[in-house]
């Protein structure tokens, strides 16, 4: 197991029975989604943006179009990627114990562009990959405009720290026996029904990686 | 149908055909999920938070403990609350046209204390309410005590947009034909089996607004 070094930003509100600082387990929670917020600053403020990231080794990654200001504004400044998964609603017998059970991972630093044109088409191809194995080598390789009009920017998970809620509601011991219903409703994101493009060939077969991909996730 | 006014803030990444400034689209996609992020300063660095929001009219709320570090940072302070839903992954014939479909809002602005001692318990009560409607009349009342140890926040909705992305892939004409498969997966949260407190009473009858939370949620 490899631990990340406490600091600052990585402790708050990290009380130690929810927080950890364990690679493996700030891996898991990042790998599960590939949605992620990312908090930066415009002209002083705060501003936070949903976009899709990817972890390569001990880095994340995301990406977007090479003239929005959020990726200009992140770029070699201070950032706060936060990923989070709500794994279900905690109904306690009383309003003050209610909660959620929740996986979250925040990481901090300053990421930097990836200018290397390898290393760019590399971190790429492993965006696809990460979602759906296989399926880089089938697709319309990208074009150097594509590329061009592309910004994808690297941060190392160097200062980050994860916090996990799991498990029944905490009342206080003298309300347990009261009679009010308590528990939790687990949540999870579900796969639907695949919507093929109109444009598909009608023997074009679904590839495993498109079909597979709702095995993957966790099923509530 | 009410349109908030346009702000540097809110045109960030808003182009014209996937941004609304519509309250409605706003409130909808606000009320459709507890999970919001918020992102506030800590000593001048972004910090994105997790956390749960509710809605009452033309503001929104979350809440936390009184000695909360991100929630006295937030006070007073800009902040940006966002909240976003992944409704699926598009899948193109090249990697540069993957996308994903999502509804996501970005509210602006500096939330305040709820001070009032009878405007924060109704606050409260809104966010029971809101996930689980009848259920706050059910529970033990809040204490004095619990009620100092909560903070609760407001954020006027004044500065905020959404930005909405639906529909199939949109590759390049001259890619549509070729043999790759191109579709949507969709993703969304699915309620799981309820899992009861082991004090609860055996002939304790489970009440509506915890059989009935699954079934508001959209199904894949």
């Amino acid at each position: 197991m490899t631990t990340l070094k406490k600091t600052p930003l990585t402790r708050l509100g990290r009380l130690p029975k929810r927080g950890s600082y364990d690679r493996d387990v700030i891996n898991a929670i990042l790998d599960a989604t590939p949605l992620c917020h990312v908090g930066h600053l415009i002209e002083g403020r705060p501003v936070v943006t949903p976009t899709c990231h990817w972890r390569v080794d001990d880095a994340v990654y995301w990406h977007g179009s090479r003239r929005s200001r959020g990726l200009l504004a992140a770029e070699n400044n201070d950032v706060c990627l936060t990923v989070t998964h709500l794994d279900g609603l905690v109904l306690a017998r009383s309003g003050f114990h209610h909660s959620a059970n929740y996986r979250s991972v925040m990481v901090f630093g300053q990421p930097q562009i990836v200018d290397d044109k390898a290393a760019k088409h590399e971190a790429l191809e492993h965006f696809i990959e990460g979602l759906f194995p296989g399926r880089w080598d089938t697709l319309r390789p990208p074009s150097r405009k594509e590329m061009n009009a592309t910004t994808v920017l690297r941060l190392p998970i160097e200062e980050a720290s994860a916090k996990v809620r799991t498990g029944p509601p905490s009342d206080l011991e003298e309300d347990e026996s009261l009679p009010i219903w308590a528990g939790v409703i687990p949540l999870a994101p579900a796969a639907g029904a695949l919507i093929p493009c109109e444009h598909n060939a009608p023997e074009l077969p679904v590839p495993d990686h498109v079909t597979g991909y709702g095995e993957s996730l966790p099923r509530p």
